[in-house]
Parts: structure tokens; C-alpha cells; sequence
């Protein structure tokens, strides 16, 4: 969040955006010659009146930082004498090959680190949902402590055997431990996908919306994005023959059970077509399937991963544990060919070294357990009331300001405003009320879209976000 | 290790043969239309009969996967009528920005993984010298569970508090917990630096030989390597001035105490001049501290870090638990200004959402009690007789051969032969008798040189493994 001054803090506010100031220049944000705001600009911005920032100009010229000339303005001294001087460390924040979040992502981001601020944004469960997690009661009285060293590259071999015998009775996937990669969760799956399959200037497709538009890792491959066109049943594979026409595809991102933002579930007959089509365009497939296992209490239970369907070897499949067991866990895995996968342990071998060994044993352990089935029936329960709640709260408070369809599994609903409004104004305006949800910009959708998650927040705070959000609605397009 | 077929195992070999090649035929390794090694060449490589790959070729020509013409070699077919094709993953897998893991270093690494070969290039903490990590007999009784969310972006906050205390009582370090960046090990942490604060085509100096020339991150980056000459004292820092000039560096690295792989240590008068260089010219120095507090019994402690006398902010500081508690808990950390760790933070966060939270509480309860200096001091007695035996062991086997000194800390001795040899000759011939250590090439030093660890393998598998070793130098060499 920008920094403010604190009007109860015990320096007095003029000194404290002195001491900003002083810390920006030393630490090279603000180079020698910058020129610095209008007086009256930065009072606006720090809410304070224009002669508490003139003092602190005034104590920054007497360090000899700044200088100024009457009516042309206040800069950064052109020598600093007696100051420190570090790298311009500016020049190098704003370089390098990585590109920052989105800024409007950030600043959620940011507003969920507030405790006083209701989450409809964090797409977490609850902490009395996550499973306390130990090696200790286990039958096998020889394993009640890490083992500590480096991990295989592709990831601890048990850990793989559980996950290979896990993926086929609950996914129907049939894959060898030697053909599953251990990463850090699903996002260091598709990081690692981007910046070692595909070069810079690749196309690629996903659908549109998507949560991989939030995430600034493909931009930062240098890749080009093409969206494919939903309904209902999520991706209309067709698009991607013209597509491939058009840009030559180098790789197909789907997320085809309880899609990331809108929970649409594609149907048997899609997968099956959008995996005919990679299939014959010879298009490798990447399926992220991260909530896959979450059907809500008496929802309908989705068709098998299109991996489980892939006898070519055409998807790279990843799933991970943070949205059914542990997100702290940083536990995934990418299933696919075992050329694959080694190229891709090897790059993960150099970033890294490896996953925590004790991440992922305490991840076998629950997985190679009963725990695993009872923790999906236990958060179906959950996910449910949860998702009654948060209903039922939009029906009385929201209503009039927006349609949305109920999901059938998952955290979210995705919600449609009746009337469009600007993102940025509505955020700003739903955090100062106290509220924070996922404006559907950062997914890629056009304005007026929502996601709305429950699984964070318990009952009563859902219905007293839904209010705030409510009103904050009602304000807007009223 | 290069596939072969198992003599002993349950197909015929011409099958197992067969078997390998269809597969690398259906995961696009051979494309179609690529052509077969010569039936004599591919019976010297798997070490059988002419005959017997003449009978796998047969056997795949007629499953239409081959083609032959007399005298004219084989081919795979260009139409493969019934085989499932999957996209030619041969095509993605060696593209990508980030390049695979140089060949030789690769031959090692896999040679680490079979258990009959001595390892005398494993840098890693023999398994009885890594203590028990668990939440268990704490004293705050109420922190015997993880937690299990995702953690701060920075890394838990706990953990960084208690990292500040750390840096500040056994390095001489004062950094908040903001400017502390809790990282998946060192590794992650020169990962983060090349990517998010470099640019391709960006020059950058290290010491040569440094640990870092075997870690392509910095080729993958596409970043410029120019090498600093050294001395016993290490770095002559006046070489980067001519360096700057010619070539305009953007950031040096630097590994001052226990230098990987010459163990050499800068004396004070170098750091200071080191970094007094690198203020004036404003460079930033990244500082690899990951062995520095690993000072051998007896041995003369190293000066501070030189980041304990960085008042300007030029220095980053790397460090981690690998080398000195745990490696599998896969945690490091990042010390710099505030900006550059928000800005490392942020990519951290796309890449793989932050570091397991089980491994950040293990590290922080081992680091905040006494168990870390405790640690520290058996350590120190351990690598003492572990050196002490592996310098009798070269004494006796291997002074003919090699001249070597005494490393004052961490895990290896810096071996130079009397007579140069080829090095994938000799790794090959060493890995043949049982025995593995890491060629000097490897870290960008000419030929002739040797890394020898005795961190790992226990004393009588370390006289044994020199005495091997001088086995094939006394070949070789006679």
C-alpha cells in the first residue's frame, strides 16, 4: 500500500515524510536531479496541509539533499555530499526480465495482509479447514522424523509412488513416479512450463477469462496471449484451429473442472474434442486441474481430468495440495512425458535445489492415508454452508446489482454487475468500506465482473461483507 | 546415467532394445524421418552383439516404425500408420530460455545418485550430522502444530525477526525483518537476483573459479560472465575498475569466506577494499556467505561478512541452512535494501507462492534457540577429523599426483595435478573404479584441477574412495 504518514506516530508528520524522502534518495528512487512534486501535490497526497510538507522540503535543503529556485520547483541535489550513496537500486528494480504483479492485483494482494478488512478475495481455506499435519501416530513407527537431505530432482521417489497411486484412484490418471514432477505447488508448475517449453514470442491460448491473465509469468516469458472463447461448458475447442491457423499455437492452458474465475465445468464431450484437437494439431495440452477435487456437498460430480484420457501423451497435467489440504505446504506436482518432466526437474533443480523434503513427506503421509478422503467429504460439507451462506447474503443485499450462477464446486461465484462500473473506483471504494473482492479485470474479463470467494471468511463475515458490498454497489450505480 | 539394457532382466535384450527406441519414437526424441546409428555403433554403446540390435531394428520394421535401405542406413518411418503421436515434445524440450545443466555436471549429479560409488563431490552434510528438526519440546507449548497458510510474501515474519537477531549476533549484520527476503535456499535466491534484477546482454564479474560457473541460471538469464583473478587473499578487486570500464558491469559476485571451490578466504583488507570499489563505482555486490560460518576446529575465524560493514546499501546478502543445519528444509535468505527485497519478493510470489511454511517454522525454532550454536560447534569438530582423515588418505595415495592446501573451513579440499589430464577422462575412468569427485572445469577453472569433499562419505569410505582415486591418477598419469 502507499505509503502515508501516521498522524498519531511519534515523530511529528513532518519530519516522518522528511525521513521518506531522505531514504528515497539515499536508496536511489529518487536520483540526483529528479525533480520532486509541487508542494501542494504531495500534501494532497499524503492528506496533510501544504506547510507540513514545506517544513519537510525545508529540512531536506538544510541536509543539503534538495535544492530549489523560486517558481521552478524542488530536485534532488546533484551531489550529495556526505550522503551514502548506494547503487541506483531504482534503475535495477525496474529492470530485469521479470515483469511486477499488475498493479491492481497488488494492491489487493496487499489489502489481504489487513486483518480488519473482510476477504471475499483470498482464495485460501479457513484455518480450522486446513488438517493439522505431523508425522507422529503413523503405523510405521520408523518414519517419525524428516529425512533432511536434498530430495531427488524430480522429487522424494515415495512421494511420487503415493502421488502415482493417488492419481489413479481418485483422478484415473495412470502415470509412473518417474513420469511426476514434485514442484512448489501448481504455480511453480506452469513458471516452470513457461520459461522451459516455450521461448519468447510463443503463442499461446487460455481461456478468456482465466486466472492466468493475474499471472504476470507468462507476460514476463515474453509469450503472446490469445483467449479462447466459453460457454456454459467452458472452452469451444474450434477456436483453436483458427487460432492455430492465425498464430501457430504453441500450447493450450485449460482449466476444465470448476474453472478459475467462472467454476464452469467443461463437459465430457468438450474435453474429449478440445483433446482431439490438441491431439491432431500435435498442440501439447497444458490441464490445470487445482480445485478438481472440491465438488460441493450434493453437487454433481465432474467428468475424469482429460489427462486420465490422454493415452498420447499430449497433457501436461498439474494439480497441487493447496487447495484441498495445506497452501503453506507449497506442495504440487506436473504429470506428462518422462522426456518432459526430466527437462523440466532440471531447470527446477537449478532454481531451487528441490522442494522441502519435509514438505513432502508430511504431504505423503496424508495422501497415502484415509486422511485425504475424509479431508474432500469434510471440506464438501464446508463448501457448501459456506456457499449457502454467502447466497443467501446476496440474495437480500445484492440483488438489484448483479446476476450470477450457483457453482457446483469450488470457492467462488462469479458475479456479473447489472450496470458496468470503473474497477478502480469500485475497489478503492469497497476497501475503504471493508470489504475486498477480485475485480474480473485481473482475469482478463471485461468490466463488471466478480469473483467472490467464500472459503476464507466464516458465516457471520461473509453476510457482513456481502452488506458492505452491497452498499458499496448500491452508492455506485445508484 | 545413459540407458542400457539389464542383461539379467526379465525381456530378452533385443526386446529391451526395441522397447527403447519405440519409445523414444512415440515421445518425438527420433522424429520421423531422423536416422538410426549404425547397427556397430549402437552394440559398442549398449555394450552388446551386432546381431542383437539387428534383431530390435528388425522387430520395429516391422511394426512400421523403421525404415532400411541397403547401405543406406535405418530411418524412422516418416508416416507412423498406428502410433499415437504425441506433440514432438523433443522440440519443446530443448528450447525454452533456460538451458539444461551442462553435460558433465549432469554426469556427476547422477553418479551422486548410485549408492556403490564414493561420493567425494556431494557438498552436502552426511545424514548423522543433521540434527532432528520438529516443534516438539519447545518451550512454547503452544507452537507444537504448523502453520499452514501461506506465508507473507517476504517469508513468515517470525522467521525474519528471529533472522535479524541471527544475522546480527553471529555475522555482524543490522537488518530489519523487511529487508530480509526468506528464500527456497541460495540457490533461489541468485536465481531471483539474475532474473529480476539483470538483464540479458547485462555484464556481470565473479570470482574465478566460483561455484556459480557451474549454475547456468546465469547463461539461462543470458547475462555476460567475466571472471575476477584471485589470489590466496581471493578477489583483487582492482580488476573490476578495468573490468567497469571495458565492459560496464551491472552487478559482481563474490563468495569472500570458504570460496567454493578454492575454500580460500578474503582477508579484511580486501573486503573492505572490495566494497569501497564497488560503492564508488556503484555496482552491486552479491555476497554468497553459505559456508561462512563453517570455520573448522582449530581453524583462524574469517574476518565479518562484508556486508557487516555496508553502511551505503551496496551489498546483497546470500545465506542459508543447507550447508549448515538441513539442505532438504530448502531455506535461504536475502538481506538488501527495502526496495530490492519488495521487488524479489513480488516475482518470488508468481513463481512459486512463497516458501513452505513448515520448513520457515522448523528453521525458525532451530534458529532461535540454542540449537544453532550448538550445531555449529559439533560441526566444527566433525569437518576437522573428517579433513584430518581425508588429508592422511591423499598423503599417502595421492601425493604424486596432486599438490593441494589446508582449507581452514567448510567441506573441500582444492586439488591441482601435477600433470593436467583430460577431465571427462578421468571423471569417466574415476566413476568406473567407484569413486566421484567434481573436475575443476566445472567451476570455470582450467583443466588439472579437482573439488574433494569429505562433508559426506564417512572416514574409512573416504580412505578407500582416495585410495581409488589414486588408483586411476597413478594410471592415467604413468
Amino acid at each position: 500500500m502507499e505509503w502515508k504518514p501516521d498522524k498519531h506516530g511519534e515523530l511529528p508528520v513532518y519530519q516522518q515524510i522528511a525521513k521518506r524522502l531522505e531514504q528515497q534518495i539515499i536508496e536511489g528512487e529518487l536520483p540526483p536531479g529528479s525533480s520532486l512534486p509541487a508542494e501542494r501535490v504531495l500534501a494532497r497526497r499524503y492528506g496533510v496541509n501544504r506547510g507540513t510538507v514545506s517544513a519537510a522540503y525545508e529540512e531536506l535543503r538544510a541536509m543539503g539533499l534538495l535544492q530549489s529556485w523560486q517558481g521552478s520547483g524542488t530536485w534532488v541535489s546533484q551531489h550529495l555530499w556526505g550522503v551514502k550513496q548506494m547503487p541506483n537500486w531504482y534503475k535495477y528494480t525496474n529492470g530485469g526480465a521479470f515483469l511486477p504483479a499488475y498493479p491492481l492485483a497488488k494492491r489487493i494482494q496487499e489489502a489481504c495482509f489487513d486483518p480488519s478488512i473482510i476477504n471475499l478475495a483470498k482464495a485460501e481455506l479457513t484455518t480450522s479447514m486446513i488438517p493439522p499435519l505431523s508425522l507422529q501416530n503413523l503405523d510405521d513407527a520408523n518414519e517419525n522424523s524428516f529425512e533432511l537431505g536434498y530430495a531427488h530432482p524430480k522429487g522424494d521417489v515415495k512421494l511420487r509412488e503415493v502421488l502415482a497411486t493417488h492419481l489413479h484412484e481418485h483422478y484415473g490418471i495412470t502415470a509412473s513416479p518417474e513420469e511426476i514432477l514434485v514442484t512448489s505447488g501448481a504455480q511453480q508448475a506452469l513458471h516452470l512450463i513457461s520459461l522451459c517449453l516455450l521461448s519468447p514470442g510463443d503463442a499461446i491460448a487460455m481461456e478468456g477469462p482465466s486466472y492466468s491473465y493475474s499471472l504476470p509469468l507468462f507476460s514476463s516469458a515474453g509469450l503472446r496471449l490469445y483467449r479462447l472463447p466459453m460457454d456454459k461448458e467452458g472452452i469451444i475447442p474450434e477456436a483453436i484451429k483458427s487460432l492455430h491457423l492465425e498464430h501457430r499455437l504453441r500450447m493450450v492452458f485449460a482449466n476444465p473442472t470448476y474453472h478459475n474465475p467462472t467454476c464452469c465445468v467443461m463437459s465430457y464431450a468438450r474435453r474429449r474434442q478440445l483433446l482431439d484437437i490438441c491431439q491432431e494439431l500435435r498442440i501439447p495440452l497444458v490441464e490445470d486441474d487445482a480445485y478438481g477435487a472440491l465438488t460441493i456437498k450434493n453437487g454433481q460430480k465432474p467428468p475424469l481430468p482429460i489427462k486420465a484420457m490422454d493415452a498420447s501423451g499430449t497433457v501436461l497435467y498439474v494439480n497441487s495440495t493447496s487447495k484441498t489440504v495445506a497452501p503453506g505446504l507449497r506442495i504440487g506436482w506436473l504429470v506428462g512425458p518422462r522426456s518432459v518432466i526430466e527437462r523440466l526437474a532440471d531447470a527446477k533443480q537449478q532454481m531451487d535445489f528441490g522442494t522441502s523434503s519435509v514438505s513432502q513427506q508430511l504431504a505423503r503421509h496424508f495422501l497415502e492415508s484415509a486422511r485425504w478422503k475424509n479431508q474432500m467429504e469434510r471440506l464438501s460439507g464446508y463448501l457448501y454452508s459456506q456457499r449457502q451462506v454467502m447466497q443467501a447474503a446476496m440474495e437480500k443485499e445484492m440483488k438489484e446489482y448483479a446476476t450470477w450462477s450457483i457453482p457446483e464446486g469450488s470457492y467462488h461465484f462469479w458475479c456479473r454487475l447489472v450496470e458496468p462500473m470503473d474497477e478502480q473506483i469500485l475497489i478503492d471504494a469497497a476497501i475503504r468500506e471493508g470489504v475486498v473482492f477480485t475485480p474480473g479485470s485481473v482475469y482478463g474479463a471485461e468490466q463488471g465482473w466478480l469473483r467472490l470467494t467464500y472459503s476464507w471468511e466464516k458465516g457471520t463475515a461473509i453476510e457482513e461483507g456481502i452488506r458492505r458490498l452491497g452498499k458499496v454497489l448500491g452508492n455506485k450505480t445508484s
